[in-house]
């Protein structure tokens, strides 16, 4: 019992943030209030206003308040390539690696012990995308280097077999059971450029 | 260019925050924007509320939204100790080691070379609050164990001196160069126990 009301209502909502336990959102709800309100109050209106007005992109499923993305808004794109991604954060990582096709945003990775099908993580409107397109000449499937990414960049491949599509896995330059946004653009680099076609 | 105006003007908003940078914030933004939209509304709502609403105890100068803070409305507490600390996170510090008396909270320490004399961190409204209260037997002086607290607990012990009143300092079981607030609880209750008058 030392924080007022107010205070112990802010430190609470701070532990929301991910890697926030007790102590750091003491050190942040006490810094802000002493040395930073302003900052406080942008990071307000900055939450507000993402939290109601962010959906996703109409073509590709990321996070953006826009009907496309700035990636799906870009004219200057190549339209033969597609990347399939886990989440929002990937679309981030492989864009520090100089790729310039088009992505796919996934829910997540199969997960049949959660519960979680193709339907679960999008994989209909991957194929609905992909058929009505029309300009795709390869998909690289770079889903996350686990047990659970390989199975569906797997699935994903044997849905495309029949298509005339050629679909690729990134290269094993990734470590393996890492997730793909803490691997660094380097290797990452690498990996695309290794990618090679999934034989099944 | 990777992600959306309000998700990058929310990434930017959450760097303000004490510890986080760049990658951090895009996962916090990122995570808030899948996972917990609610969540992330609830931490507007409670910044917006704190950053509007919390000022500082009329008594101790801690922050608190009432007139007085919790430790200064509670009447069990002992009126004959009075304990001075560098800051509001060092209040919750000291409440750890079980002291219950008095607090009065300056704002940081003596810093002649940032032009921070007594007037700029409170010590001024420390002697009146001393005067008014009447009761005080001992004042602790707790600020933090560095060449800056030492100077501003000696600084203080200075003005006491002919007031009929112990000034006491913290024993040296906080490590030398450290910061208060970062002292696990039972070497601080240690230095509290093992604190001695300061000789002039
Ligand atoms: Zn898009
Ligand atoms: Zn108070």
């Amino acid at each position: 019992m030392s924080f007022s009301p107010l205070i112990r209502q802010l430190i609470d909502a701070l532990r929301t943030l991910p890697g926030v336990g007790q102590k750091t959102a003491q050190r942040m709800a006490l810094q802000l209030l002493e040395r930073d309100r302003s900052g406080g109050s942008r990071l307000a209106l900055a939450l507000t206003q993402a939290m109601e007005g962010v959906g996703h992109c109409r073509l590709c499923r990321t996070l953006t308040e826009d009907d496309l993305c700035p990636q799906c808004a870009d004219m200057r794109r190549d339209d033969t390539l597609l990347c399939v991604v886990e989440g929002p954060m990937d679309v981030y990582a492989v864009e520090q690696t100089g790729y310039r096709g088009r992505y796919f945003v996934l829910k997540g990775h199969l997960s049949p012990l959660d519960g979680l099908g193709p339907e679960a993580i999008g994989i209909p409107q991957l194929m609905t995308r992909i058929a009505e397109q029309g300009t795709f000449a390869e998909v690289i499937l770079a889903t996350n280097p686990t047990v659970e990414g390989e199975a569906t960049a797997h699935y994903i491949a044997q849905l495309l077999s029949n298509k005339g599509l050629i679909a690729s896995r990134i290269a094993h330059g990734v470590p393996l059971g890492g997730e793909l946004e803490l691997v660094d653009g380097g290797t990452l680099a690498h990996s695309f450029s290794g990618r090679r076609p999934i034989t099944l």
